[in-house]
C-alpha cells in the first residue's frame, strides 16, 4: 500500500523521506509570546494575535476567523512589521467565550486563500478541531513552565536506616535491595524493597546535581502493595515509608533545595482496604455506600481489578472529602507546614466516568478549584493514558500525561526492532516510523489543546508503568541520550523516572521498578553526563522553557527544530542515526551564526548556508539573542 | 507553494490529479446494515462491527480498539466470511459508554500495522476524533431516513385567495407576485408578497409530483418581517397565512397525500415584538425579564440585531414554557389533531451559548427528550452553520443542516468562477477545487459524528439563506443537475428550497426569495424533470436511502462511490465537466454487471472493465440487487 493512495492519510510530510527542506518557508502561529500577546486573559478581553509570513510566500491578505458562541466571525489582520525574513501579520480578538478559538485565512495561494491552524496550511475546509485556541480559565502557577519532574518511586529509591526498626507488614514479601525484582504474579505487588521517605532525602544531592526542580512521588499513602496505588487510608503517609514526620522532613528538605514536591492521588479507585470501602461493604446503610458503585450487590472496580474500588462521584459526600473540606484529601496535603507543592492524579482519565456517567470534566474542575482555593501556586497534572485532547481544554487539570502527544511518538521513533514497548494492553507494539510521522503526531496533538496545556503537561519518554528507555532503545544506548534530547528541549514540562538517567532497564512497566543503584559502578556515566548537561541546557535557555515550536526539518532520521522566545532562539537537532548533512539556508534565520553551543556540537557555517551533521545518534542545542 | 510540502497538510487524496484508482483496494467501514448489526442499540449491549478487506490487501489479523471510559481497550477480530472480493472481518463490541467509539487495527502493511478510522487508513497515531462510534440515544424516527424535503419560505410560495381579504399589517410594504425582490435595506424584511398558508394547500401537487415527502416551513408564527424570524408570539400561527386555521388545513392536506410537514423554532432568540419580551422590557420584575440576557440595562440580541432578543436559558420558567409544559412551544405543535411531524430548530449552534455560558447540548437533549415523550415519531434537526461536529453526537437534534460537511464542499466544486457564494459574512468565497477536496472534507466531516447523525442531517445545495444553486454554478445550468445529483444520492436526508428544481437564481438568501412562479414558461423544465428522475431514483432504491458509502473513484472532474445496502448496491458517476474515462475494475464490484440505470446512462463494460464516460456535466444512477 503505497502512501499516495487516496484514502489513505498520509500526507508526503507524514511518511517520511529526506527531501523536505521547505519548513522555513511554512508561516506560523503558536501559543507563545511572540505570536500571542496574553496567553492567559479574562473573559472578554482582547488578545492580539499575529502569525510570520516567510517572505516570499504567496500571501496577500491575513483573516482571522473566530466562533463566537459557536458562529463563524471574521476579523481583519493588518501588517504589524517586515523583517529581513518575515512579514507578521497581527489582529486583536476578543476572549468571547472561555474556549476561544481560532485559524488564520492567508488570501493568495493556488486556491486563492488557505486556511492555517494548529496542523498547518489547509486548501480545503477542515473541522475546527486543530483550531488555534486561547483560554480564560487562569494562569497555572509560574514555576510549573520551567519545571524538570523526577519521578520517585518510594519503595525503591532509598532506604533509610530506620526502615531496619519498622515492622515488615503482613501484605509484605521482603526483599534485599540487591535483589532483582520478581515479576511471579503472587509477588510482583506486594515485594517489598524498604524505600522510604528519608532514604530519599539521603539522596537529594543526586536530584539537585542532576539539576531537576520537582520531585514528583508515587503514592505514599498507606496501603497494601509496593504501589499503593491501593489506598486505605488517603489521611495519612504509610508508616512503612516513615509516616506523616518523614514526609514533612522530605517536603522541608525539598523546599530548602529549591526543590518542589508533588503528590499523586488516585481519584478514580480506593483500595479494598481503605477506611471508606471498609464501611461502605459493611454496611449498607452508612453514607460511605454511595462513594462506591454497585450492581447486583457487588462493588465495581478499576478495570475489574477487585482490589480497586471505583469512586462514585455522584456522592456529594464523596466530593466533599475529596475536594471541598479544608481538610479534605486535596487540600489537606497541599497546606499547612510542608505542604506539597501539587498534584498528580492517577487514572484522572477514567475518573467519574462509569457507563452513562461522564463527571470528568466537572471533577477536574471541581479539584482545580479547590487547589485555587487552597494553595493558588499548586500543580494539577492529570494521568491521561489515551487521548487526552478533548479533555484537556485548560479548564481542569492544568497538564496531563503526554503518554499520546509525545511518549508514543518518541517511542516509534527509538524503539529497537527488537523490542516492543508493553502499555495498556495493545496487542501490538508501537510501529517503527520515520521523524516526519513522529512530527506530525506530535503537531496533531499539540494542535488540539490549548498551548498552555501543552506548556504543562508532562512529557515522558518512560514512567514507572512501562518500558524503560534504555530498555526500548536497544543496544545503542547513545538512543537514549536522543529520547532525552527531544524530552529536555519540546514544549512541555520534562519528567522522568528514577534510574533513567543511569540507564535503568525494564522491560515493562513492574520489570522497571528496579532498586535505585547506588553504587556508582553500576552507572551510565556518560548518559547521567548527557541528562545533566540537557537539563542544565534547558534550565539556562529561556527559548527551551518558554518559547513556541516551530518545526524546520523532519526526515527519517533527524528531527530539527526552532524554539523561539522574544529575546533568545534555540535550535535543536535530534538524530537517531547517522544521516546525510541537513543544509538549512541560514539566512532564513536571523541570529543563527551569532549563536553558541549549549549542548553538543556547532552547526558549520558557509557562505550563508548552515549545515547539520550526524555520524551516529545524537543531540545539539544551538542558542543565540535576540532583540524584540 | 506545492502540496508535497511538509506541514501542508494536503494530501495527494486532498489535491486532486486524475491519478488515484485504487479506492476499491480500501479496507472499508461505515455505520450502515453492512457494517454494523444494530445502530441503535440500549447501553451495555453488543453489537457486532465488521470491516470489509479486500483481496489483496495486507492484513494478517484485525483487532478492535474501544476506549471504555476513556481508557484503551482491545478486541481481537475473527474472519467471518470471505468473497471472491472481500475477506469479512467481524468483533463483537459492547456498548460501554452512551458514545462509544472505536478504530480497527489491521496487522500487516509497511509499519507492520495501521489504523482505521472514519477518515481512512493511518500508518501514525491520530487522535480520536475521527474513530468510528456508535451511539445508545434511541434511533430517530424510522421515517426519516427516507425522507426527501422541500423547503418552503410561506411568503414567496403560493398566494391564496383569502389574502386578498386580509388586511397588510403596518410594517409591511405590499409587493405584487411578479414584482421582483426588492433589496434596499429599508424594505428587504418587510416587503410581503403575501404568500399563506392555503396557497401553499392550492400547489401541493407540484410538491407530490416531484416526490417530496416531507414539507418543512420557514416559520409560520406572528412576526412584523417577511421571514418571521422575530416572532412576536409562539402561541399562534401569523394571520397573515391565514392563522391556526389554515395550518391545519395545510397539515391535513399534507398528511392525506403522505407528506409530512416540519415547523421552525427559533430556540434562539424572539422578535422584539414579542409577547415575554415585551413584558420583560417593561417590567424588570417579570418572570420574563429572566428570559432574557441584559447588560448594563440593555437587552443582548443576536449578532447585535436589536429586533431579535437573545433567549437566556438559565431560566427555569422560559425552559419550561419552550421544552416543558405539555403545552409549550415545542410539544404544543406536535400534538394535537392537526400536528407538525418534527422542528428544523433555526440558530441551534448558538442556542445556549453566550459568553461564559454554554447550555447547547443540555437544551439539544432538553428539547430531544420533550419531543420523545409528546411525540415519538418527531424529527429534530438543528441549523448549525458551522463545524457541527462536537454539537452533533446524537443525543440532542437527530441531526443538523449539514452546510460544513455538504454545501460547503459541494459549492467549491461546482462554483462557478465569476460567482461567489455569499454566506455567513466570510470576507472570501470558498475557493474553487476538485474532486478530492470534495470527497476529503465530507468524508471528515462524517467521520467526525455517528452515522445516524449522518443520515439524518440535511443535506442542501442552498438554502433561504444562501446563494441559489443555478446562481452559483453560473453558465452552465447542467450543473445543477451535478448538485441535485450528490444531493439525492450521498447519505443525509435531501432537502432543498422551493424553485431551485426549476432554475429560480438569487445572489444572496435575501435575493433568492423570490416568488415562485406558477407560470411554467418561466421554468428550466429539464431541470425539473433531472430533480423528479434523481428523487425518484432515490426514493426507489434502498441502497441509496439506506445504504453505506465507499468512495471508488476522485479527480478534479469526477466523484464515482458505491452506496451499499444488504440488498441493494447503486453505483453513483457525476461529473461536473467533461473527463477523460474513468475506468473500474468490475470484477472487484459483483454484480455491477448485471445492473440497471435508474438514472442517466449505462456505464460500459468491456471485458471485466467498467468504463465511464462523461462528454460533460452528467449524473449517473446504476444500481444492482445482492444478496446477503
Amino acid at each position: 500500500m503505497s502512501s499516495s493512495e487516496p484514502g489513505h492519510h498520509v500526507d508526503p510530510a507524514r511518511t517520511g523521506g529526506s527531501t523536505h527542506r521547505d519548513l522555513l518557508a511554512q508561516p506560523h502561529h503558536d501559543g507563545s509570546a511572540l505570536y500571542v500577546s496574553n496567553p492567559y486573559p479574562a473573559l472578554g478581553e482582547t488578545v492580539t494575535v499575529r502569525v510570520r509570513v516567510p517572505r516570499g510566500a504567496d500571501v496577500t491578505a491575513v483573516h482571522v476567523r473566530l466562533t463566537p458562541d459557536a458562529e463563524p466571525s471574521f476579523v481583519d489582520a493588518v501588517v504589524e512589521k517586515q523583517t529581513a525574513t518575515d512579514t507578521w501579520w497581527a489582529a486583536d480578538v476578543v476572549v468571547h467565550n472561555p474556549v476561544t478559538n481560532y485559524r488564520f485565512i492567508l488570501e493568495g495561494g493556488p486556491t486563492a486563500y488557505q486556511w492555517l491552524n494548529g496542523t498547518g496550511l489547509h486548501l480545503r475546509d477542515v473541522p475546527d478541531a486543530a483550531d488555534f485556541r486561547i483560554t480564560a480559565f487562569g494562569a497555572p502557577p509560574a514555576w510549573a513552565g520551567d519545571a524538570v519532574v523526577y519521578q520517585v518511586f518510594p519503595d525503591r529509591f532509598g532506604r533509610s536506616a530506620a526502615q531496619d526498626d519498622r515492622e515488615v507488614p503482613e501484605w509484605a514479601v521482603p526483599m534485599q535491595w540487591d535483589e532483582p525484582v520478581r515479576l511471579e504474579p503472587d509477588v510482583i505487588a506486594t515485594q517489598l524493597y524498604g524505600g522510604d521517605l528519608d532514604g530519599i532525602v539521603e539522596h537529594l544531592d543526586h536530584l539537585e546535581r542532576l539539576g531537576v526542580s520537582v520531585l514528583y512521588l508515587t503514592p505514599f499513602f498507606p496501603a497494601r502493595s509496593n504501589h499503593r496505588y491501593d489506598a486505605s487510608s488517603f489521611d495519612r503517609v504509610d508508616p512503612v515509608l516513615g509516616g506523616d514526620e518523614a514526609l514533612a522532613r522530605l517536603v522541608d528538605a525539598c523546599h530548602e533545595r529549591g526543590i518542589r514536591v508533588l503528590g499523586d492521588f488516585t481519584t478514580n479507585h480506593t483500595g479494598d482496604a481503605h477506611e471508606w470501602f471498609v464501611r461502605a461493604h459493611q454496611d449498607p446503610e452508612s453514607e460511605e455506600r454511595g462513594y462506591y458503585f454497585w450492581e447486583d450487590g457487588d462493588y465495581v472496580s478499576w478495570l475489574g481489578v477487585k482490589s480497586l474500588p471505583k469512586l462514585n462521584y455522584e456522592s456529594e459526600g464523596l466530593r466533599r472529602r475529596v475536594f471541598d473540606d479544608p481538610d479534605g484529601v486535596v487540600r489537606h496535603w497541599i497546606t499547612g507546614d510542608s505542604p506539597l507543592d501539587g498534584w498528580r492524579v492517577d487514572v484522572a482519565n477514567m475518573t467519574g466516568r462509569y457507563r452513562g456517567q461522564d463527571l470528568n470534566g466537572e471533577l477536574a474542575r471541581q479539584m482545580r478549584g479547590a487547589m485555587q482555593q487552597a494553595a493558588p501556586d499548586a500543580l494539577l497534572v492529570g494521568e491521561h493514558c489515551h487521548d487526552y485532547t478533548q479533555d484537556a481544554q485548560g479548564d481542569g487539570w492544568h497538564g496531563v500525561m503526554n503518554y499520546a502527544g509525545f511518549t508514543r511518538p518518541v517511542w516509534t521513533w527509538l524503539r529497537d526492532r527488537g523490542h516492543a514497548p508493553k502499555f495498556l494492553g495493545s496487542p501490538l507494539m508501537v510501529p517503527r516510523l520515520g521523524g516526519h510521522s513522529v512530527m506530525e503526531t506530535m503537531r496533531e496533538f499539540a494542535a488540539m489543546v490549548p498551548w498552555s496545556t501543552v506548556r504543562h503537561s508532562f512529557n515522558l519518554v518512560g514512567s514507572h508503568d512501562t518500558t524503560r528507555i534504555r530498555t526500548l532503545v536497544g543496544d545503542d544506548a547513545r538512543q537514549v541520550e536522543v529520547a532525552a534530547g527531544l524530552l529536555f528541549t519540546l514544549p512541555g514540562i520534562p519528567m522522568f523516572t528514577y534510574g533513567d538517567e543511569v540507564g535503568m532497564e525494564g522491560e515493562f512497566g513492574e520489570d522497571g521498578r528496579r532498586p535505585m543503584p547506588w553504587d556508582e559502578q553500576r552507572w551510565d556515566s556518560s548518559l547521567l553526563e548527557a541528562y545533566r548537561g540537557l537539563i542544565a541546557a534547558r534550565r539556562g535557555s529561556v527559548a527551551l522553557r518558554e518559547g513556541g515550536l516551530r518545526w524546520v526539518h523532519a526526515d527519517d532520521d533527524a528531527l530539527v527544530f526552532l524554539r523561539e522566545s522574544p529575546t533568545e532562539v534555540a535550535l535543536v537537532h535530534c538524530a537517531r542515526h547517522a544521516h546525510e548533512p541537513v543544509t538549512l539556508d541560514a539566512s532564513r534565520i536571523p541570529g543563527v551564526e551569532g549563536g553558541e553551543a549549549k549542548y553538543g556540537d556547532a552547526p558549520e557555517f558557509d557562505g550563508g548556508r548552515m549545515t547539520l551533521r550526524a555520524p551516529g545518534p545524537q543531540v545539539r542545542v544551538w542558542t543565540w539573542t535576540v532583540s524584540e
